[in-house]
């Protein structure tokens, strides 16, 4: 099977697991796993933060940091699709007891001008307005990233209305490689930043949330009243520090493998048209009368898999599991697939 | 003054002040002030529902609802400009842990179809849809009002589904009057109900939720919980009873006042547009280079009073404290508002 | 019926419900409500706070004050059987998501001691610490009060460990009447102070909180979304400025029939012990094998109503509906119950 | 090191760290995980329960069979020194939005009689009692277990009153060793029981919380939004399996290590007394004027790890890390602890 549903699907390569194998750790809860404590130092380094807190999942990266920067009855402004609000059970509402104000943005990103207009006058009636988060790159939005520039606009009216700014970096690596931008350029525009060590980094699990200190300092309170403190974690950081060392150039790869996957896609009878490929994610639109899941089965049928995101739309995501040869299958795959057994 | 800022500014007539004085009152909280016992009937049974409890405010009795009928980190559907979304101080996420999906309606109302596409599926990544609340009138629409066969239609959806329906009614009595619509239709339509005495019915506070005995009994210990059981509020109950004797049928007096005042100000130079004028509100969109607040001061000195409430309207609410002489003096301002003073 | 279930059951006297018929009012949403300002203004003033804050209930109060001092996940530390931890519906986890440390007082009165050793450490695994709440008269205690230098020495190991402190005041011109104190000293030994018209004091409804400005700024947020922003609140709150005027100094006088009560149920032989009477309150233990239901049943065919408060005590509270008349009936109907006929 | 602080850092065995980098794994998020799919099958087994959930810490198990039993506002029984009571942060006010009533058992043992006696009557002023939470064994009660007989008398309470039963089950492998108890015993006298891999079991990470479908399904639904769904969590589930398989048996060899210690411990001069030790940890009461601190320095100048844990008592746990010869040489150092140094 060629596994395009996610890329929260890898396995780890033999490189990896013998890292994993080999870790020295300790009780975390302590502060006593070097292989964790090593991982936060490195991770807060690279994107120039003061300190970092490694979390069993992305979700809880972002929960833990939305909830340090709201009170209960705040505001927090991000996009319409934004993984936060659409793909974390409600969590803003159920960590924080904050309250979303979407706005509809271009493939996921919004501008400064939207976050401007957003925020709430100081008035009693109306929630206060205190956080706005940034999902880069955007999942919904096909993998689209954002331009520093455009950050760099939006913390500036964060700064004019005292608003606090959060990144779901989930797949900022690729943002990075993609975009060519410099991690260290991240610390300084954000109060916190999520990272996931899954997906493109290829980890079993793990996500790290960085930020200043006394920002992690109370972040480190949440995920264990959240029962994210776990003893010892290090087989699982491990895996995080050999993907630093080993996995983040060769994403461009798989971008390459999302563009040629793009291509064939646009070039069928069953695609409608395709969200921009930026980075490893592809999103196609299914020309009716067919249905995404009936695409997907079909795909399925030759050893392909990929995900029905939306009633119109399929997903197919690229990752360190798919080699240059099974990107060449599924690119044939899709262009000789025969609609005529529907 | 004439105060058009908000139908929350009426002041009770002599007869209604007279009834409150003279009004039997006991200690609530044990269920022994007749005339809030007698209130709480009398509603329920005019909407007929199994009963009623009440509430010092709307934003209360609103807030009860939801939380009566969600858990933390459901979602709750409504129009993008309801009160209790906008309003109520992100009181759905402080109250009740929930999350809200708004809809973009027309004026305030949102239709079945609408709501049966914004439904989760049941995917621990979704929050999960409890609840849908509807606001008839609808404040930031205009005072727009739903046709019951909208509502019985979006009832069906939400049967379909396993949701529940809230009403915000804060201004439901110049829906019934102006729909010439039967109260005693909108029990079995609704999961729960929330009216104020308040606005239009021109009681000093007040508010009252209704709905099945199961869902008081649940609303009750909400009620409580917040710091809403009162002692003798009987005093204030009592307005509240001289109201549905005397003020329903008087509210189209306010209509027809509002109609006039909207005809007015869409003959000045400086009203760009209008929202349509169903009941009591007037919300009037001002023509640029001025702004709303120029144009309200400009009233004020003319001793009307006038709510500017958003960035490009000001609305006219009217009520009981607004005679024919005050209208026709209204229209006549409007009319001859100059401004060349600005 | 002489009801001495509680002080909640006052009824205004005819000089308060004039005074509430002839306030000047106006929406206090808006900040326009004059009763409620004055009433506001003189509270402050008099508890020597920046400012204040009218609230419908004490329980409105009481939990505003422990939101605005908290975080989701503190600790707030009170006697076992403060009324905002056992009857308040559990609002200080609902509203605040704070837990609770109790601690075993004097008759409802707790020691600096106590507060030292209850404060947690720095530590994840530990709810953080942050509030002590005082109740001062102690209801469940029998309306005991603090000695001014108790409240002091409590005052201190909240600064010392940064910890703030609220009041329950409830019944506070209880205690400022029988321990001769002034209620100016009170304002800078606590962050908040929630005092109540009701009871004692004898209006309708309505309590009052105060504290800083930045705090009463903060509390009319979360007094909003609770529900607890009403209209013209001001016929409620001049019921206040009267009872400011009139209803403090004649707290003695209940005092002085508490004791008498007390003196008489010591004297019969269905009672077994009393707490000490200090105030308005009177609780006693009912002696084997009798049950306080019993009791209360037996004064209720005598025209006399107490309240059952445990599974072996009964309570009676004066208040300003029991004149001298009533409490000697009282006291005669105690003596002379005759318990053959159980 | 002879590492006695806590049996939280223990390392996995070769033949544990091997079967974890065997394990077949994937998306557990999808369901697709057969190592995690495997432990909930056998675990639910093992138990007797209809169905089991996988979650990263002991701390997550808990607040989801909390979260998912309670509504907010809900009041839950405990012993006094819970550890879902003093060491999860205030999780169950954070979290569940719960009251907690603490009862003072005996070494963290309650009984169903004071179940019973604490249970609130309904009444709008009194939170509602939903959930009683057992510790079996009980950490700060020094590791005593409770009797069958008695939790089947406090199940009886439960189900006289409606409430739901939890069971922290941290270290319940060594009761059922202790006691000589059938774990499939256990799952039809609770409503949800939460096991922890780590401690005694030997795993990196890892707990199991174990109920009916329905509860399952609706805590995988709590275990997202808290942020506990992990994706390739097979590598640190089969470690669960490797102990389910080699790790349960040797239990007894720690209990028999911790009799030694609590021996040699009595018979020295510096402990004035010990709790009863039934399992795996000790705690001893340091006599005046040494400080646990003072004692605890003392035996790490000798190699030997111990955690003061108030300020009167020091703790000693017992694990798979403690060879025989490892408790042979802290009982030798006990005995010959020279306090002369101090």
């Amino acid at each position: 099977m060629i596994d395009l549903r996610s890329d929260t699907f890898t396995l780890p390569t033999p490189g990896m697991l013998e890292a994993m194998m080999k870790a020295p750790v300790g009780d975390d809860v302590f502060g006593e796993d070097p292989s964790v404590n090593l991982l936060e130092q490195r991770m807060a380094s690279l994107f120039n933060t003061e300190a970092a807190l490694y979390c069993p999942t992305g979700t809880m990266s972002n929960q833990i940091g939305i909830k340090a920067h709201t009170q209960p009855g705040d505001e927090v402004i991000c996009e319409q699709s934004a993984h936060v609000y659409i793909y974390e059970g409600g969590g803003i509402a159920f960590n924080s007891g904050a309250q979303v104000r979407t706005l509809e943005g271009d493939h996921g990103r919004i501008r400064a001008e939207q976050v401007a207009t957003a925020i709430n006058p100081d008035d009693v009636h109306k929630a206060r307005t205190s956080l706005v988060c940034l999902e880069n790159t955007s999942n919904r939005g096909g993998g689209s990233c954002y331009d520093l520039e455009e950050i760099r606009r939006i913390r500036e009216v964060c700064d004019q209305h005292r608003l606090l700014l959060h990144l779901d970096g989930a797949r900022l690596f690729n943002a990075l490689v993609a975009k060519q931008q410099a991690a260290s350029d991240y610390g300084h525009l954000f109060n916190s930043i999520s990272v996931c060590l899954n997906k493109g980094m290829g980890c079993p699990i793990g996500s790290v949330l960085m930020g200043s200190k006394d920002f992690i300092r109370r972040a480190r309170r949440i995920r264990k009243v959240l029962g994210g403190g776990m003893r010892q974690a290090g087989y699982m950081a491990a895996a995080g520090l050999y993907a630093l060392d080993n996995h983040i150039g060769r994403l461009a790869e798989d971008h390459n493998h999302a563009q040629l996957i793009g291509a064939a896609l646009m070039q069928t009878d069953y695609v409608e048209s395709l969200l921009p490929v930026s980075t490893n994610i592809v999103i196609a639109k299914i020309k009716a009368p067919w249905k995404p899941a009936q695409i997907t089965e079909l795909l399925k049928a030759k050893q392909i898999l990929a995900l029905p995101v939306s009633p119109t739309q399929i997903r197919m995501v690229l990752h360190l599991g798919i080699t240059p040869e099974m990107a060449a299958i599924t690119v044939d795959t899709i262009r000789n697939l025969k609609l005529d057994d529907l």
